[in-house]
């Protein structure tokens, strides 16, 4: 199979160096490919890795998609304009396409969708756009076809897993564990697109449609980042056998409609994902046959996510990977709402009356109040304080806080995260 | 595509109920299925499932195997005699052959390879063999394609592990767990398969051949099973912030050849095995691209199973699941060894100079002690300490054994477990 790969960067790089080192293995297994043109923006820079024997490195994508006698496009250049045209012009012309931009699938699945059926010679893979080296694509397309997903949530994001890690385990601030993840080359800068949640939103959306057949449009999904995690959530974390941890979180409600969030979450210490530290991402799944099915591994790195993109092409090599890219499509209500506990963080100015304000507030949010937790007062013009829920809803758990932060001794809007 | 079903017990019935409840959900993303003949051993038994419409009962395997309009035959009657000969006369026959059986496949594998090469227009899948719900087969097919496995570890018997947690955490005793084990129909009667640590070896060599091409003989691997352990190593296990866990373990040594066993291991509890508890499985692999990737799930279980014999019934009837369905074929060495640290427990009547004899022995087997630990002694005829090596072989660890029990205040042959 003649590849066209666009973009010479991390990850095509790896997948030059995946396929020149283990090509002969492939080929062994079926799967043979030659990569016989490189789209790059500066065909004169230096790359760091080997340009592949017999390979043209072009600076036009139209060599590529205009080049019948090349089957595959593997799109690794990014963003979300230019890489569209390509792809959808790839997709138009009947070739295989593998990706791993998962914004540009998140942005625009139906589309996608659409696109790769009306033309059925070709095919597309984008086992690479979700969760680095972690096959949840291929699992969710092979594992779950019998079976019906009840629920999938995940550290879907290897940057802030690294930075709540540090905090956790180290005791390091949030503005430290920032730096040195930028200086890692973790996060970008500025790292909104790891900190606010928008990275792990764009993976959620595209489990969401893999896992329930439904298209949810990422800005639809309630988003709560890690930029006002602090030390203190970890010093109640420890006091409620938990660690704090930023999750993609999709699950089926007993009415039939679906919750889909991403939010930093006070996870149990008995909860596997609790344990999963660094720059490491887990997925759980959770379905009528196989109750929890637990998935972790690298979410990033240059061979991990390579070699995805590898995997994805070895299998349209072997005639795999035909058909519809996303399963099915069913008509199933997402609604922008969160079930379940939460623990919310309070800093006020220390008073009289306040739990008692709190408790009538509840009461008419019609929350029921687990637990008042309070570490040692510090400044008693900024005292933190912790109150955890019993089953409710995200709307109730706001409701209240927009309430409490009209009182004179709330200090700043009250934090609050889903309990797992 | 018309199924035969070889066998109404439980894994097969779990498919019929499967295929009834998702079978428009199958056929949608592709994949039509229908059960046209079931065959089972007493055809007049009420079945704990419903017989699929039109589907006919049959006591006799040659009424599917002769009937040219099924395609697929789906083998789980278990065993290795009459399974074996119904499973080889599909194959000749170019029917698609599903099946669960790990023992007929550990032990037939070389044979099984050349018979489904022998005939391309049919194809052989065994998702179900290994490690019941999680798709390691699958992974190991799709996702490594490109990379190079370096070792692979895994809690492979639910049985044995719902025994070694409970001990774990409840400090129940090896009979207690065992005799719960047997009444929730976990272990078998004799529960030798299990305890012995035959079962997971059989998975062990099946996941060798995926994994590093190379079929390794079950018997040729070591195999020390859960039966000697006993609440005092859990004691030990907790001072060496460790759990005991029941492993098989494959991995490539630094001169190119590859150790395999299945051993009762202290496993540090910062390893994510140590955290999987009950009748879940997890394996862990480790590769070049991906570094460490983790996969948990139900080991065993009606659905569970079902889900991955009727997963690899989808991807056959979507036209996949062709080719080699062990991969590749490399030669490397297997060598039946195994490096490493290792814990040693020994038995004594209590006595002056067993650690100057012990010091003495590990010299002469080149063994470096890393420690000597001992909790308080309750019988001093019965005294059990442990000793922890440096990096060494289970070879002059079997050595230094050999010596020790020779010397007469040694109660019984001292129990070994590799430490991971």
């Amino acid at each position: 199979m003649r590849v066209g790969l666009i973009g010479g960067g991390t990850v095509g790089g790896g997948v030059c160096e995946i396929l020149r080192t283990r090509g002969a293995h492939l080929a062994q297994q079926g799967a043979e490919l030659q990569i016989v043109k490189i789209c790059v923006r500066d065909v004169a820079k230096k790359r760091d890795f080997e340009i592949p024997a017999g390979c043209e490195v072009v600076g036009d994508p139209k060599s590529i998609l205009e080049d019948d006698t090349i089957d595959m496009v593997v799109e690794l250049m990014g963003g979300v304009t230019t890489a569209k045209d390509i792809i959808m012009a790839a997709i138009a012309k009947g070739k295989h396409v593998v990706t791993g931009n998962k914004a540009l699938i998140a942005a625009n699945l139906p589309e996608l969708q659409q696109a790769v059926k009306a033309v059925p010679a070709g095919s597309f893979s984008y086992e690479a756009a979700v969760c680095g080296g972690i096959p949840i694509i291929q699992t969710l397309k092979h594992d779950y076809v019998g079976d019906r997903v009840t629920s999938i949530m995940g550290i879907m994001n290897g940057t802030t897993n690294f930075m709540l890690s540090k905090m956790a385990i180290e005791g390091a601030s949030y503005d430290d564990v920032l730096a040195e993840a930028t200086k890692l080359g973790y996060a970008e800068s500025p790292p909104d697109f790891d900190v606010e949640g928008w990275d792990a939103r764009s993976k959620l959306a595209i489990l969401c449609k893999l896992a329930f057949g439904v298209h949810v449009p990422e800005e639809s999904i309630p988003c709560m980042g890690i930029t006002r995690v602090s030390l203190e959530d970890f010093k109640y974390a420890h006091q409620m056998k938990c660690t704090v941890k930023l999750l993609g979180v999709a699950s089926m409600n007993p009415d039939g409609t679906l919750s889909a969030h991403v939010s930093t979450c006070m996870v149990h210490l008995t909860n596997q994902l609790s344990g999963v530290n660094g720059v490491l991402n887990c997925i759980s799944v959770t379905s009528e046959n196989l109750a929890t099915c637990v998935y972790s591994g690298p979410g990033a790195g240059r061979f991990a996510t390579a070699n995805s993109v590898v995997s994805d092409m070895a299998m349209v090599a072997k005639g795999g990977g035909r058909g519809d890219p996303f399963l099915f499509n069913t008509e199933i209500k997402v609604v922008p709402e969160v079930n379940g506990k939460f623990y919310i963080r309070f800093t006020v100015k220390d008073g009289i009356g306040i739990i008692a304000t709190l408790g009538r507030l509840a009461m008419e949010s019609q929350i029921s109040i687990d637990a008042i937790l309070q570490v040692a007062i510090e400044n008693p013009d900024q005292v933190p304080f912790v109150m955890t829920t019993d089953t409710t809803t995200l709307s109730a758990v706001n409701k209240l806080c927009a309430a409490f932060v009209k009182e004179p001794y709330c200090q700043e809007k009250p934090l609050v995260m889903p309990i797992m």
